[in-house]
């Protein structure tokens, strides 16, 4: 029986096939991120990983529909497995807000599903490291998140060689395209500002002629439009954000970049991505502020502003294979017990347990095997000592490191362990 | 808008309402089962939430499906939520048995999903902890997973005041079943061992003139079966793992009891479940010997020995509350960074950062606030030390616990943090 197309299999490494990805990588991205989030002091939380549609539909329309993963339950409800968290994320601050502190810090790790269109390697499903700021609507609670941001690449020993944030704002935007419609007699239709979003979203995905086409019938030029991102000058927020991060000494990992508009519609301020600076790969993360968001999930009971960002575990995890960044992760034994002598296995189980108390990883054989046998696994598991029974009193304790061998009282092993 | 009936949201401690759940506590949970599980050398793996319907029926049944979160995908498959882990696992071990020494040894920390009737409390989804034990038949593999459900369970305080664990055996009422019949003169029939089995499982749960009337059409009386199970005496391989327990300092937590027979057709040895002595709860753990499962869910390809226990996260939970063993989720910053000057910001800023960067949970006001409003933050974090700028080069540390105030340079303020 096969897995299903587009999911994944987690196995302990090393790797049995190029076709399943590791359990070592995922724990120790997922540690990486709980480490730094909660430096910064935000608390984690979590919801159902199946919700109601109207949910999802609520924020992003019918369209999202094709994309999920929807069903009716046997209750009759129509369902879906969440597709992104923010929408649960709403919900919950909506439904409890009042029972914590402003600004709300949190994050979640969840896993998020997406019925994708079949292709070698599309996946439908990925976990993401999702940190929210909720009831702060200075330019201070985004820095501070994107600060976060930064810090959780830095983690993982990325550097300002390796990614940069473009930093914009739908602010900035709106101005330029509600500045130019007073120029241009009141062509360019309010209604339309966010199909105007779209096309500078795509900008650097589609061919010149095509936006130019798109952009004149809107009542813009490519070439204005153009001049405003190369200009690049900060708005008042942005400055702030950018002043701040500098206090922080992080200013050389942001960078002002007006092509980053992001594509979803809720997002009301200032937008973010986290790119590779080689420009390999897809945005490793993103963001912004959605202060709409908790009014229209909570049916207009709370208005709360609020920005977040999302991180994917896929696309991190090619970028750090990619700049030799990840780990290996063949030590996970701390200590083989060798059984060479059978009539002592009691006492070396006994042993066994001990050093598992102390807090050791302990391996030893199962069933009476040759001592050769056992070393060779010993070797295997590349094991920091290898312990033996010389009797009942006394082990022989041998460092793979150093080759050195110690002989020790048996209840004193922990302390030559180190 | 509401989360579904029977599903969880996780909020951060303080509980803002009784009928949300603790991602503290969740968190603590899963933390404790993964440093265990390292201990006895078991590697962490997953695999999907969502499989093919079929890996489930070909396990349990067509019966399953009625319980199941079922449906057809996009794609016409028909899919479910995984109501358990087995599968997935003996799945995942018949695709790449080959790459792993055996004994395999694996754990994983699954959200299980079942459409429970509705009942007010009854839930839709829990996490469990799976530890498994594949490629090794000798009852030392037994005592080893054994040992590690003990060592779980006693990692969260729990001593054998509180719980046991309770040893049984198939073989052990397989040999009864069969001695019955042939004393009977054939009466038992084999086809109907696993009704037998059911009837042995539900012996508590139901009236004794019910189960004697069942054992009797099934060829076997009540006084019989109870003086069996009073008279505990435990098979040679129940006798093995006692000895290996004991050997560890283990045995006072385990207790033969032929009552334990466990409900589910596929197991084929060895059984046994973690109960609280006090009896207030269901059972907190269950496993047992599996050894047919994966060569069935392989279609015969591969054939291993196994056995596995799961330990689901509600019970626990429930059981730690009871006995006061859940900590106390209040004090997730470690430092608050006061800023009562407002020209000293940017530089409060790189103090927050760098104290970050040395690994310290921090906190500040985003934005400019009342010294008093921001001590009282800082009280109800629970901080242990408030750190003030006095100027761009002296901080004044606070210490909550003893109220001391040192003066410190403001490069230096990691050394008096402790």
């Amino acid at each position: 029986m096969e897995r299903l197309p587009g999911f994944r299999d987690f196995y302990p490494e090393p790797l049995p096939h190029t076709d399943v990805w590791s359990a070592d990588a995922r724990q120790y991205i997922f540690e990486k991120w709980r480490t730094v989030a909660r430096r910064y002091n935000f608390r984690e939380y979590d919801g159902p990983p199946l919700e109601s549609l109207e949910l999802f539909t609520t924020k992003s329309g019918e369209e999202i529909v094709k994309q999920l993963f929807d069903f009716k339950d046997k209750g009759d409800r129509h369902v879906a497995l969440r597709p992104e968290m923010t929408p649960t994320l709403a919900r919950m601050v909506a439904a409890h807000e009042r029972n914590y502190k402003k600004p709300i810090k949190w994050f979640a790790i969840p896993q998020l599903f997406r019925y994708e269109k079949q292709q070698k390697g599309r996946l439908r499903e990925h976990f993401q490291f999702n940190a929210d700021l909720i009831g702060e609507s200075d330019p201070a609670a985004d820095a501070e998140l994107i600060a976060l941001l930064i810090d959780a690449l830095r983690a993982f020993g990325l550097t300002g060689k390796d990614f940069v944030i473009r930093l914009s704002s739908r602010n900035a935007w709106h101005e330029f395209y509600e500045g130019r419609r007073s120029k241009s007699e009141g062509r360019a239709d309010p209604a339309h500002e966010y199909d105007f979003f779209q096309t500078i979203d795509k900008l650097e995905r589609t061919p010149p002629e095509e936006t130019e086409k798109i952009l004149s019938a809107l009542g813009f030029s490519l070439a204005d439009v153009k001049q405003f991102i190369e200009s690049g000058k900060p708005t008042g927020e942005l400055e702030s954000i950018l002043q701040n991060l500098a206090a922080r000494g992080l200013k050389d990992f942001v960078k002002v970049d007006y092509h980053v508009i992001r594509g979803l519609a809720y997002y009301t301020g200032v937008v973010f991505e986290a790119f590779d600076v080689q420009n390999e790969f897809r945005a490793i993360a993103g963001g912004g502020r959605y202060d709409n968001l908790v009014k229209l999930i909570s049916g207009g009971k709370v208005d709360l502003p609020a920005l977040g960002f999302g991180m994917g575990d896929v696309v991190l995890l090619e970028l750090l294979k990619a700049r030799g960044l990840l780990p290996k992760f063949d030590t996970t034994t701390d200590v083989f017990v060798l059984i060479e002598d059978e009539s002592l296995r009691a006492q070396s189980l006994k042993l066994v347990h001990d050093l598992r108390a102390a807090g050791y990883a302990v391996e030893y054989a199962l069933t009476p095997a040759k001592p050769d046998k056992q070393f060779k696994r010993a070797q295997e598991l590349n094991v920091a000592h290898t312990v033996r029974l010389d009797n009942s009193d006394y082990v022989c304790i041998r460092d793979f490191k150093t080759r050195k061998e110690v002989v020790a009282g048996a209840n004193d092993v922990a302390n030559h362990l180190g």
